[in-house]
């Protein structure tokens, strides 16, 4: 027998977002797992190199007294502070002020940027895109890299990136519903139009994963990277679900560069096949 | 900080079919590749530790006189002979018992199995479901392990199983159609039919899958394991596309053991959460 | 202004099964309804000419001991007697034939026909091939006009036709089920397959419906006909789902006959289009 | 027999818009019809009591110097004047404000309200949510009824509602991009926040509409109207498609009034039925 050499896979250039480099496409939150031994194994299983956190969160100890941050490797983990808990431009702006000036104290890489969160109301989490726009502009002209939480409209998408943001981040659907991507068409249209001219500009799907073939199907129409939160810290079993999304986001990733076959009725063989070496029926 | 142990995802068990353990739930195909080159970067990248060879190409040279088995390493791999390219159960019975010559010859553990179709015609190259169940029946009755290829009727495979197929595997979709999972529903209770009572008896899905994350769909959907051909071999890039499979299919695995998040139409929070350690709305 | 005549709507032919031509392409059955009246009422609002009577039913009465036959208009409609709650081919010819002669005595125009039903269990109520099939040739020889129950298998409804059955009623999704066409891929290839030099053919989806949608649906897809029972008898309203579902077939029929816009990711004007009078962007 | 009386079909109540009373749900646009006689003959068989004319179009002729207000029975249609074309708010402010001159002139009910839509760009015709809400601002202090278009996002719906609109039309899916509603769950939200503590406020869904059924759900989903233009006029019989549309707005409203069976993976009797009157299994 011929010998086996190590098949080729083609080489992938990693993320570059707002002039960091990540390691890995799937950035994870921090909240909403059952002690921060759990956060731990989860985010390892993960394979993520940038980890969000909530600035409002940071200060906060569990039942007995330990703050997250002592569970967090610093020196593994770029922190990216989020807003989650603002529901005003101005409330961001603070928030987000604050957290750099947390992580400047922990020299952590993340200390120049935010995952911008302005969101409408406590029922549904959805973004108000008038606060989310004004806030992106206020905190780009204060020298942030601006990671934009938004909905999946894409003329808001376009116009936060006009605004500055160093990553658009459409919703695949609402905070914690684990529909995945409700609507490929809307996601198709913003990567066609931000990255129009422009391919290497980040647009990363954030909110909605329930699932890991959420994320391949994420992965597949184009997006740069995904962030979740609640798809793994509220499964059944976080930290296999983190290594889950670990594979289903390289599943994803590979695929969209591999370039899938296209969809058909049935498959009829094009050409002649009797006899012939290149094709069985049905193989 | 706390000192970072490695994660502990949960084991799983091995597949076995007909006694056979598989190393890899992924089943590949052979077929349709540019070149023997090409179909072995593409077998080492799937991960895949059992392959299925159409009977009727094995004799086959490609165009410079090379057989296929030069270029399939069976110490690794164990050979899968399917009945690809046979429309009467006669034909496939026959088939098989070539297939079961030929492998006995090469000493490889796959001698004594056969992944059986029974096609109904080459335009749709749909399964014909009585002559599939005939041949099940003598094959079977001739001492063969039968991994049945079916469509995804339910009662079809219930009535496989009952003939004494070692792993009924219904379909995605057509053959080659490239459109992953079309009816979730009918997988499902052919999951829930075949393993009532008997949750290790092995349901793999075999056919239509056309990118990373059908694979994925399958799998978290309850099933054993995926056999697929076209999508990996007419990709733009087979050997990354491989790979891409191979993570996808341990992304499906992983989530269905994790236990993915329920569906709602969106997150409210269900407790209070203003001030609370454990919730940060949108976080 | 100009004066207004009647929009010129395409005409259509009517649907014709085995030699019988219907007035409506809606069959509906008789069962699950609260009591008589609402049933009579249902089948009013529904427009449809024929309806399904489950044989073993007929002979049944009510707690006030009146037969359903009593609210059958019988020279309003014509009764197509079916075999519900049959499990075996066997079964089902048997009280195939009650029916004929039941309706012989009625002198109805049903009296040589039957929706065959063989299913195979309680659970799923799911059809039974191989025991459709069986019966199907029997009935065709004793010569019924067979209208044949069966899963959206197209290699299942090809050899249904082939047996001499006057129409194949393929499944949306399970009898009962409400999930309305599951794989509008399946169907599709049964249209295309059984109508293949044979326009004609009557195929007409049977079971699932569980919605309005899902009769236009159904109708857009190419069916002839749609035959339903529950979506309208257990709907909160059964009268006015009986109207819904008649609009709803009237739509999805003219629709397909109409010849509906393409999809596309978005419409973009392929022209020049400024102060051109034929069109205004967005209009 | 007992004697059939019409069947009492619940009543539906008129739907109601900025204080005019529709007679039909179902509101059709005038533009990309082969000629004015075909825009006449369509908009007599979709029903509608509303059109709705680009204001930009209206004083324009045919080719034949004939203007469309000739063929437009303003007796029987209420005239719903639109922006289309505009891409500022600016823009479309002017631009209603010349339609109700327009209108006032010919003394149509219409002349107070408009359809507003402030367009993104020429390529994806997609609205601006920004201009829309300030346009929206502008008209409501000015006295008009404004019905406006937007996209699917549940926020920015909101926030129209707040800023006085008589009516909130989200999109389906990009204008003539035939697609339907591409997220259910959107339009799902829209009417929970938009309804809530007010039943009566109008939501029309609006762009997008490919076919009959895209009509029938959306209305099944709750939308109290539709609004459509390309799905008629570039059908490939738009005489017989305004038919199709008439009745799936009819179908999907009565289904949403009749209340739809739940889906289920299959329907198991829940309740003992051998030799009961009251179910025959399969029936």
């Amino acid at each position: 027998m011929s010998s086996t050499t190590t098949a080729p896979v083609t080489e992938d250039q990693p993320l570059i977002v707002g002039g960091k480099t990540l390691a890995s496409r799937l950035i994870v939150g921090t909240g909403k797992y059952k002690d921060y031994e759990q956060m731990q194994h989860a985010l390892d299983a993960s394979g993520a190199s940038v980890v969000t956190v909530a600035v409002r969160r940071e200060r906060l100890v569990d039942a007995e007294g330990r703050s997250m941050l002592e569970f967090l490797d610093t020196d593994r983990y770029t922190i990216l502070p989020n807003t989650a808990g603002c529901f005003t431009a101005e409330d961001a702006v603070r928030v987000a002020k604050l957290g750099r000036e947390i992580l400047d104290q922990l020299d952590n890489p993340g200390k120049d940027w935010v995952k911008l969160e302005v969101l409408n109301d406590k029922k549904t989490l959805l973004p108000d895109p008038v606060g989310t726009l004004e806030a992106t502009k206020e905190l780009v002209a204060d020298g942030f890299k601006v990671l934009c939480y938004t909905s999946d409209d894409p003329v808001m998408a376009a116009k936060l990136k006009e605004a500055g943001a160093a990553s658009v981040m459409p919703a695949g659907s609402p905070i914690g519903s684990g529909q995945g991507v409700l609507n490929p068409n809307a996601i198709t249209i913003i990567l066609e139009t931000l990255k129009d001219g422009d391919p290497d500009y980040p647009v990363i799907l954030d909110a909605g994963v329930g699932t890991a073939s959420d994320v391949t199907v994420a992965m597949e129409l184009g997006a740069d990277g995904v962030l979740l939160n609640t798809g793994i810290a509220h499964a059944s079993d976080p930290i296999t679900m983190a290594s889950a999304m670990r594979h289903a986001l390289e599943a994803g990733r590979l695929s969209y560069k591999a370039g899938r076959i296209p969809k058909k009725l049935y498959a009829t063989a094009s050409s002649p096949w009797d006899g012939v070496i290149s094709y069985i029926p049905g193989e």
